[in-house]
């Protein structure tokens, strides 16, 4: 507490990220980056970007990344808003977009930055609860908001909801924007952003730092019709100009061109989240069915945090979320097949000690 | 104008940055660029940095570059804030400790983001009209206030106040804070790092975009008392954990330490500055006295608007900012003496001509 801040920084709850520890040999499963590197040409472009040029601004809009995306999602590029990071460009949605009386809902296990934002822009919020088995019910929505916003796939359950049921909560709600946040997306759920030329209050937000390998890089964006876009531009030029810097533009354009390696990287951890699945399966655990790059799992008659401790000891850390709802489950990034085996592994050995 | 706007939006203004023009030979002093690429060491970092470990997030605590910001200035780490470009610290400050009822002061010709920050978080402002002479008068500013933000050396002036005179306002506003935005103070101005000891309400902000070299890597930084740093971080952490990138983070950490490289720049400006000062008075301008690395100036009987045209028409680019008491000036940024010979050059051509 400090008496030259403002009344509002007294009453914020910060969000916590995910620590990124420095301790070598670590197998670090707890923050959902992909465990394989960004495209060999990302890399390129951003060496090759990395000049005297950097004396100059970066381009203010963005232009050749938003036309990148514009191309893949057949869209145009004012449907395209960029920022530093998915978080950056959340956060102006809720300031942008959200305002108007009502609370904004979501569910009541979701990314836990959604009621940081509303804290930041005192915004009011309501949480709905997921069901029994950590579903999202679209009909539990239907209630008076000043905007909706999911995480399709959920985080930290994994599990994602169907186009169908998306499409029924922007019929319910036309005035209102529903924004689905896929950061997960690729990794097996269906993306909405076929809906936005019917839907004028879809709005639809990506990053590049889980199926595309670049959290390094802090580069997200978000999709939809142009007067939402509209409304994210006109906060961002009244926050800071130039949020992409020419490195992250770069990087993030050739990141986006090269689907080949995006289909490579993202096969390669499917294929381990199931395996993954199904060894924890076999040593007790309930495994929700995941839809992104990490599995939710509990186990029957040991507590999360102390297998999370547990397997600290050995160097391999994952996520444990404290909260009536989250704290007997442990959510695990899928690594490579020898990072999963490796937690299989240390698992094994600490179920049978009993430690 | 949409109805799924926050009513928020509807009503900003957005700053509107200095063009990025893509014309080829362009000479582009309009946006106060370095002429000069940043240290060699910086993109050595940066090309290091880029490798298969941008998929890991970046510290979010940006430590190794705040460590070097600390022992150059003679400070601990719980004193310095790093954000992405000196716009995103200061819009964190504007909202972290400016919201205590009265208007946030500062000049009526200034940096124009400050305004457009107030207009988004919400804040009374009240400007502060320089002098005839387009200097800050201190005494003015002793009016009730939120807090007080003055650009040393000021802009697009290049006028620079002595420490004398900040120490006065900092004494006299002991419950507020007084922000000195230092974007340009390595060209000439002193900076007021060194009173932090002994005001816990002095913040100090400082950019890479100038004298470093690297407005494309979007870097800029706070150093002030740790009560100050954590408001700051707490707005922060509520809107964007990872702010800077790791590439961003390694490169201006590298340009930081490289104190040869920026005397060199920064010395090679001042040299041009004074020459291009010279020429211009000879042509019939007035020149302000500048201690940035651009000079603020108007002829004696040609219009500012009229002059910047002719030039563009020549691919030279400066900036003319309307307004009752800017439209006659020109702000002109120092370029390489290549380039402001050129430009004096064009400006003959032009007085000649009268065109």
């Amino acid at each position: 507490m400090s008496r030259f801040w403002s009344p509002l920084v007294q009453r914020l709850t910060p969000y916590v990220p995910g620590e990124q520890p420095k301790i070598s040999n670590l197998i670090k499963l707890n923050t959902n980056e992909s465990p394989y590197g960004p495209s060999p040409k990302a890399i390129e472009a951003i060496r090759n970007a990395a000049d005297d040029s950097l004396r100059l601004y970066s381009d203010p809009v963005s232009l050749g990344l938003r036309e990148a995306i514009a191309r893949r999602t057949g869209l145009t590029t004012d449907h395209v808003f960029v920022g530093n990071g998915s978080d950056e460009v959340l956060a102006h949605a809720f300031q942008a977009l959200f305002n108007h009386g009502d609370p904004v809902l979501f569910p009541d296990v979701t990314y836990s930055f959604y009621p940081v934002y509303c804290g930041l822009y005192g915004l009011p919020f309501e949480t709905v609860p997921l069901d029994d088995g950590l579903r999202v019910r679209i009909d539990d929505f239907n209630l008076p908001n000043s905007g909706i916003v999911l995480a399709n796939p959920n985080a930290p359950t994994g599990i994602a909801l169907g186009l169908g049921d998306i499409e029924k909560l922007l019929a319910a709600h036309p005035d209102r924007v529903v924004l689905i946040d896929e950061a997960y997306v690729d990794y097996g759920a269906e993306s909405a952003i076929s809906l936005i030329s019917r839907y004028p209050n879809l709005l639809v937000v990506q990053t590049f730092s889980k199926s595309r390998g670049l959290a390094g890089l802090r580069v997200g964006f978000a999709v939809g019709d142009p007067a939402l876009i509209e409304g994210l531009v006109r906060v961002k030029d009244s926050f800071n100009s130039y949020p992409l810097d020419r490195l992250a533009q770069a990087g993030a354009k050739a990141a986006y061109e090269d689907e080949d390696w995006l289909g490579e990287c993202v096969s390669k951890v499917m294929a381990s989240r199931e395996t993954l699945s199904g060894s924890l399966a076999e040593l007790g655990f309930e495994v929700l069915p995941s839809c992104a790059n990490f599995v939710y799992a509990r186990h029957q008659d040991r507590e999360a945090a102390s297998l999370a401790a547990a397997l600290r000891e050995r160097a391999i850390i994952v996520r444990h979320l404290k909260g009536p709802r989250t704290s007997s489950w442990l959510r695990i990034t899928v690594g490579t097949d020898a990072q999963c085996a490796a937690l299989v592994d240390a698992l094994k050995d600490i179920l049978r000690r009993n430690d």
